[in-house]
């Protein structure tokens, strides 16, 4: 698929991330302080809210673009999804009347973004395969890396819808409960081994009561963001045994303002790695169900210039969105509008694809070299960590905006 | 503190349930399906809707009472909780106008019990301690029955909110992964180890945003049910490693439909057991934060009588629900009103106390008797299992009802 060429001039842009490919979802305020539903066109968002009110552009009969997110939208279901978004098209398409849009669309400079969607429940992967074999193989030896049923399982646990907060919510440090190998007894400190994860999100937009198919799965996905679980090694550590981590992952996990829906990424589809062992059949997928979205970090300190620290792709997962979220039925366990599931951290096979601290310092040992001579093993207070992703297409690409936090000191 | 008598005659049953003293919050409906809030008084249900509709008992200048719950008042905080109450308590005491209240007030039963309230996030625990000790030693023999930290942290994990269902839901059996021993490669089968866990639920009323003390989180809470932590053991025990249980705690979870609010349970405080390794400032408990309540779950096999295959009391905890609650919080993670905080599995010293059929059959090796002849390891299709709990005062009873759940054949 080419450049889909719009009246929104800045849209036409080969390498801006919001052409009228894109169109992705998000909720954004301006000077008055009143949360509205946009998409985001070249450099402006176009006011969604507003267009349904005035009766221009409708998803239903009633009102569904709300102040607190697209969650009512996303119930609605992938026949209206599809019918929106080519109305939306069209309305935007070169040729198309901008000068009827023009009260609509708002710079975004003078925009701030908020949460799209109101988070049901939020859970965590732990899906790419490189990220666990250097994770398993600096704690319990090469030999070991991988679990037994790591190639059997996509592995999750629940993590804290309530601490998901949206690009460039400040994160404080946490404290928590740390005990170091030659400690008797654990000390309450602020974590000293504060990191971050590279992720992608998906968004069940379709909710569903008992087990279903992989290709169901992937439907039902309404689409994706980036999202960083930012995450407290030290307190991991201690905590994690033998119910998984808990307080170490319930600080903050920030995602990217704008929903990149799945009909934006379909041009992007990418298959998972050949299978290690043979997946139980309600894991196989029925064609390819990742995407080929690259993705970078950067850090900079405060003050300081920032430095790429990461490059990887979604590719690079065992297991697909689809497959976790299909595993996620497989009990019963009813999924709803508005869930929230992560990748897992994102690693590549070389040293710079790996996508947390813990990783690229091998467990704080390997100090990473930032431009200016700083290094960092973990996130030291005031660093702004930045997470972004585009899928580039023929002559155009599908980003995803940036995913940004910067680290408090604890109180 | 004696029995509060009432105009309701049925009320003033010193082993009865629902005094006047416990008036506990749920939701029903009658033949009309249309979901009330209403509180237990003797063999009826006062219709707490209908009566803030009439403007004779309202909380607050907007209605809070409607179709989905407590949440909208737990919101607004303990004066309120408290001052409701008191006008709840005047409405219905001895020597108050019976006649004015007859009309809202609907026979048990001619009702049906719904969801109290919409849950939040569901939180589980696991802090008993013979509870964890007898897991622990079936699993990892006795001299390693505790893992390190259990003496210092109120250990949890994040269950999964949309499983939570009302007491009266069957319950399908699940399927899911499971390997045994000897099998190379996992199947995915119908759970064979299904099992009950016998735990109380704590319900968050007012929101945090930061850290909070011990004395904070109990001011918190609202209210106490039972709960049954449907458990998936062969699922469980080949995908909790490394990051502990999901599927396998994900088909469903039964409360029961009272809320029994923690002014009820004041006269019943009971402390925490003594420390067995001294806790960190932030977990130390200013008084009694337990409850003296009995509890009990029976097994009916279908088509036959029930027997009582457990007796024990929330007493048995080491950790108490405010000391969860104040752990839950030490990383910044936000709780919001309908949080759920499960105790973990309630088990005391003596068999007949264990609270689960894991610990029962201790690992299925020790079948347990049934009255009638049958025996049981883990559930069997068609088992009825049903938690009760009742705190006993002088000369009353404060009842929890009952949490009930037949399991179905999977599917």
């Amino acid at each position: 698929m080419p450049l889909l060429r719009s009246c929104i001039p800045s849209a036409n842009d080969p390498d801006g991330p919001f052409p009228l490919n894109n169109l992705p979802y998000g909720v954004f305020s301006t000077e008055d302080g009143a949360r509205r539903c946009g998409t985001a066109i070249g450099d402006s968002i176009l006011d969604l809210t507003a267009l349904e009110a005035a009766g221009l552009l409708t998803a239903a009969a009633q009102p569904v673009l709300g102040d607190d997110g697209w969650n009512d939208f996303m119930a609605l279901g992938p026949d209206v999804w599809d019918g929106y978004r080519a109305k939306l098209q069209a309305m935007l398409a070169e040729g198309a009347d901008a000068d009827r849009l023009s009260p609509y669309l708002v710079p975004m400079p003078l925009t701030r973004m908020h949460m799209p969607f109101r988070v049901s429940e939020y859970t965590d992967f732990y899906a790419s395969r490189h990220h666990a074999e250097n994770v398993g193989t600096m704690f319990r030896g090469k030999e070991n890396a991988l679990p037994p049923n790591w190639l059997s399982i996509p592995i999750g646990y629940n993590g804290r819808a309530s601490s998901v907060v949206v690009s460039g919510t400040p994160v404080r440090r946490p404290r928590g409960q740390v005990k170091g190998p030659e400690d008797d007894l654990p000390r309450f400190a602020p974590s000293a081994r504060f990191d971050i994860e590279l992720e992608m999100g998906a968004i069940v937009g379709i909710p569903s009561d008992g087990p279903v198919s992989v290709a169901d799965a992937d439907r039902m996905i309404f689409g994706y963001v980036l999202l960083n679980d930012w995450s407290a090694r030290d307190i991991q550590a201690w905590e994690y045994q033998p119910l998984g981590p808990f307080q170490s992952k319930a600080t903050a996990t920030t995602i990217s303002p704008w929903i990149v829906t799945r009909a934006a990424l379909e041009p992007f589809r990418a298959p998972t790695p050949p299978r290690l062992r043979p997946l139980l059949p309600y894991l196989q997928e029925p064609g390819p169900m990742l995407y080929n979205v690259d993705l970078a970090v950067t850090l900079a300190p405060e003050g300081h210039d920032a430095t790429t620290i990461i490059r990887t792709n979604y590719r690079e997962m065992y297991y697909s969105a689809a497959q976790q979220l299909a595993h996620h039925t497989s009990c019963g366990c009813p999924m709803r509008t508005g869930d929230l599931l992560g990748s897992g951290t994102i690693s590549g096979p070389e040293k710079g694809s790996r996508g947390s601290l813990l990783e690229l310092s091998w467990g704080g040992t390997e100090p990473v070299q930032l431009d200016g001579g700083q290094t960092r093993t973990f996130l030291q207070d005031g660093d702004t960590l930045t997470l972004s992703g585009r899928a580039v297409g023929d002559g155009y690409v599908v980003g995803f905006g940036t995913c940004t936090g910067q680290v408090l000191p604890a109180e």
